[in-house]
């Protein structure tokens, strides 16, 4: 199956109010400013699969609860998650994303600025307005942990002797925050905000899914076809991203080829022959292994938690949802 | 007086709180990310004079409120402000502020872009924490309200036909909004938000004393000298922002006057001559003095809006705010 046809099959138990999800993100574009219509219309248009808000929205669906609330915070997680898109796009100097242009890319960082703030206050408000408390508590750690992510891939660029549990809180707070507080605020809409074990249990579940998703995104960076991904390959260790293949490697690799691979490792640009060396020192020291057994490890302890869950169209795709996120072909 | 003098009078009622605004200010950087602490150490260093959370302190106490909430809520603002200060200069590309360097000057834009979100961030959950519901509203609203108004400075740049109501929506969003919520915050704190007449008073209020602050702030990009405010003259020119004393001018100047006001103003760069030339024709054609007077009539607006308080020190220092905002001499 093609990764569309995963997503598409993964989200059919919540088709529908994905659906409306979408109603409510295209209401955000109605404004009186012509400018901000046009990029938000560029944003859904560009926007993709809803992986946040389907996790959600499933994990709401294992106690049959689809109410407006579930609605309202899908729509939420799905506007941080664009505005987080939008700002780290414009960080990282990103033109393209999934081979289609960027907001600095088409407009300008200062547009992809005023955009992501937008798209933040947006979330607030929707919140705000339906007085969501928890659900506010909960996003508001998450964009703090978002934006400490941020300063630590800054405090960490370009370091080779960065560890594994650097890198792993690191992509914790960048990107697998939201996606644990996605099914933790899904666990507790339509009145289950008070079973805060199991929240905190759909918690860890989706920042499991989360840590392995970015793990495997990090090492196909390195695996991964440029035409496919719609990214230079090594563009990641080019804007001094050191991620989990390499740290694995630098760690396990013998005193020779660890000499090497630091060489290779610290230029911000490679012939073709020079970015296949570093590739081949990688896999020999068991870089890229480690990592797919790291998100193996991680996918298999997110399944566990949920063991105890109902049996039924939404824990099979919350388990569909393990896969997609660590077998991705691109 | 100084303006340093000046602000310090208008303080004084409120030196206490402000001195608690500014240790929790303090307390936000103190972050395992030495980045973070670093960039944060700048912002805390060369924020300045603290308008808003005096406005929101003053108002307050004006019923002789001063409570955790008060502070809470006059730190927000300081946040929310400091946000959007850091997110404005890397959208404008400046490198000072008042003389001092700017987040993306001395670090990067990315860096920029962090610490704003970072800081909204900070700032929404310290309301969530404090369960501050009614501010949390207020605050969402004026959070868009800035992006609009970033989003229309976006739309309008170098559009020598914008109309004054346009421009001045501009600054009420992207200024204002904020100064209005302070006010009408410190109207609220203790009790009073219930009071929503007395609110929409205050929110007026701190609205209206923005967007005069504004136009003079814009008024000075054209006439002061650039050793004093740290920034090149004919700089809010150059990055196309058409502000009211041009506004006017083309408005009410004689039909060659305009012309040669458009073709001059239609520029990018000057010569000290040609920069000379605008002046004059702006001078000529009223639009100075337009701009000082619509300031002035804002000011008397507002001023008549206090007339129902109880006189003593905080209305007599909100009083001396409205002059402090339309008579820096920077």
């Amino acid at each position: 199956m093609t990764v569309d046809h995963r997503i598409a099959a993964l989200q059919r138990p919540v088709r529908r109010p994905l659906e409306q999800v979408q109603r409510r993100l295209e209401g955000l574009f109605k404004t009186p400013i012509p400018i901000l219509n046009q990029v938000g219309g560029h944003v859904l248009a560009t926007r993709g699969k809803k992986f946040r808000p389907t996790l959600l929205l499933l994990t709401s669906q294992l106690r049959g609860t689809m109410g407006p609330e579930a609605i309202t915070c899908a729509t939420v997680v799905e506007l941080v998650h664009a505005a987080a898109l939008i700002h780290d796009d414009s960080v990282d100097r990103s033109t393209l994303r999934r081979g289609l242009p960027t907001v600095n890319g088409l407009w300008t960082d200062e547009m992809a600025i005023i955009m992501g703030d937008y798209l933040y206050a947006q979330s607030m408000s929707l919140l705000v307005e339906n007085g969501q408390l928890v659900p506010m508590d909960i996003m508001a750690r998450v964009v703090a942990d978002m934006a400490c992510g941020e300063a630590m891939e800054f405090q960490h660029a370009f370091n080779l002797d960065v560890k594994e549990a650097d890198y792993e809180e690191l992509i914790r707070a960048k990107t697998a925050s939201l996606i644990g507080a996605s099914s933790e605020i899904g666990a507790g809409v339509g009145g289950h905000w008070k079973d805060k074990a199991r929240r905190a249990r759909f918690q860890q579940f989706g920042e499991k899914v989360g840590v392995a998703f970015q793990i495997i995104d990090d090492l196909f960076d390195y695996l991964s076809d440029s035409d496919v991904t719609g990214k230079p390959v090594g563009h990641d260790l080019a804007e001094g991203k050191v991620t989990l293949p390499l740290i694995a490697a630098l760690r396990q690799a013998t005193e020779a080829d660890r000499k090497k691979l630091r060489a290779l490792a610290g230029r911000k640009r490679w012939t073709k022959a020079q970015w296949g060396s570093l590739n081949a020192l990688i896999e020999r020291a068991g870089g890229f292994h480690y990592a797919r057994e790291r998100a193996a490890t991680l996918a298999a302890e997110s399944r566990a938690l949920l063991a105890r869950e109902r049996a039924g169209a939404a824990r099979r795709a919350l388990d569909a949802a393990i896969d997609y996120a660590i077998q991705r072909d691109h």
